[in-house]
């Protein structure tokens, strides 16, 4: 076991949270949120005291035509602008980006023209090298740049190892470890985050975690990674995101000690704004035995959310099903 | 941090899985399962190699007169061996009684004359002499006994200190961590795991821990309490339990690695009778925002069942009252 940074009552000043709901939460509405949602968010989240709020995706419109999703699957600058207008004070502003997804050339703007501080890059393990050249794009145009290293519950600990290698020798602020399927006990976490930083620390990389809560783990991860040295935590209001969703943001920030975030304005943003509308349907997400499965095998949740969607309560037939791809 | 006790891969042949569905369950039916879904249980909780089931309380109808309640609470022996019948190759039976809450000199019949092989008894830390005394009476009779030492959370260690030097010298055959109000993090649950068994190893007491999931940690508490050395672990379908509920037995039996359990009963179980009618309403339990405001204020989930029950979602008030009373 790693050893412990930091104990119950002391805080660790690195430590920096992120509000994914917009972009997590909208691969469970289609990005469809309205501007009323997206601005008391955006406030709530200044007024809790967090550092960064991720807005969406910044994906190529070329290969998503058509209204199949909402602007926050693009985040548009002057969408963006809409929102935080000068956001003096407000958290800083996140985008995503996906490798193959995204044309960064033309769609990232250099820094002075843009209301992002932030380009995250989302990545498999096997596209390292593509996100670099993403993030040594973002980085000469003036952004903070985060590298989020996908599923890496399927990754061989050799492949790990070599795409950190090169991630430490980029330009790359910081390097999330994503439990995308869900599948990572805490003891897996704290060996991965061990690893993580022993390559990345000494080249001044901070550690992120982005937590999937198939098996009711996304807090409990998020927190081991945290005590064993991970400052960067994603979060999303009542844990809202694709399939089981994500580490709830409440649940953080009550176990969090530093002083400067409080809860309540999100315990107030819940109040008015949430369960949330769409398209005459609320959105769901959360912990159900069809997401345990994928998580439990270490799976693409994509079955899962298909036999969701499907009512399917043949669970033992499902168990099966997902036998024979896990 | 205490060292860890076996691997993900090897398993430990002193664990031992008691399902308390029918007991933390019954706290939000009232105890009105059906014989026909409590024989269910028991033969999908044979199928899947766990080793202990409890049916409820022995309470004393005296305390408890009229039909608030089913028999579940009450466990009558032969209502127990009406579904157990012979009980060969089946799980241990066991029951709970809480200490002032069970006339156990009149109810607790000598084992030889009752299906029940396990008499847990329930107990705050201020009564374990009483529950020692109701211990001793049950031991005496040919019963194996646990102590299940409640609301820790709200205990100094001093206290817990002397009820372990207690217990260790008493006839008890394990010791349970009871965290009622899922106040706990995994942080804590290691230091108090290492506490208990301090105490109760050198005496040959085993060790158990009972989870809740206010804060979503009832699974993780549990792992880690098993990791670092607890034996007799505690769980119930689908989390069902009071308020936010308990460690999910699906979660628990996927992570275990003894070949000897098996989750598709389990599955199969939850499939054909799970959600549960019981008088014309599904009852509920689960994470929700006001259980979390108790866990975090390590207050008893009372207030935070009748908020529930009062649908109330003005949660920022709510969390205000609930400092009040923390």
């Amino acid at each position: 076991m790693a050893e412990r940074k930091g104990n119950l009552v002391s805080y660790r000043p690195d430590i920096k949270v992120l509000d994914a709901t917009i972009r997590d939460g909208g691969l469970v509405n289609a990005f469809r949120f309205g501007d009323g949602f997206v601005r008391a968010l955006y406030q709530a989240v200044a007024d809790a005291g967090i550092e960064y709020m991720e807005f969406g995706y910044r994906a190529d419109r070329d290969l998503f035509p058509g209204d199949a999703n909402g602007k926050w699957k693009f985040c548009a600058d002057e969408d963006i602008r809409a929102i935080v207008g000068d956001k003096t004070g407000g958290p800083k502003v996140a985008v995503m980006a996906d490798v193959g997804r995204c044309n960064f050339r033309r769609d990232i703007h250099p820094k002075a023209e843009s209301p992002v501080d932030l380009v995250r890059v989302a990545s498999y393990i096997n596209t390292i090298p593509a996100a670099i050249e993403m993030i040594d794009d973002a980085h000469g145009k003036g952004y903070e740049t985060s590298c989020n290293v996908m599923a890496v519950s399927t990754a061989g600990e050799r492949d790990i190892r070599a795409a950190l290698e090169l991630l430490a020798a980029s330009s790359v602020d910081m390097v999330y470890l994503v439990d995308s399927y869900g599948a990572l006990y805490p003891d897996q976490v704290n060996h991965l985050t061990d690893l993580y930083l022993e390559i990345l620390e000494p080249k001044g990389k901070s550690l992120g975690i982005h937590a999937h809560n198939n098996q009711q783990l996304a807090f409990a991860n998020t927190i081991e990674s945290c005590s064993t040295g991970a400052s960067f935590l994603d979060a999303t209001v009542m844990g809202m995101g694709r399939g089981a969703g994500n580490c709830a943001l409440e649940l953080l920030l009550n176990f969090l000690k530093n002083p400067k975030y409080s809860v309540v304005p999100i315990y107030r943003f819940i109040e008015e704004w949430m369960p949330m509308v769409c398209q005459g349907q609320e959105p769901t997400w959360g912990y159900a035995l069809p997401y345990l499965m994928t998580g439990h095998f270490n799976l693409h949740p994509r079955p899962a959310i298909e036999a969701v969607r499907q009512r399917r309560t043949d669970y033992a037939a499902l168990y099966e099903d997902l036998c024979d791809l896990g």
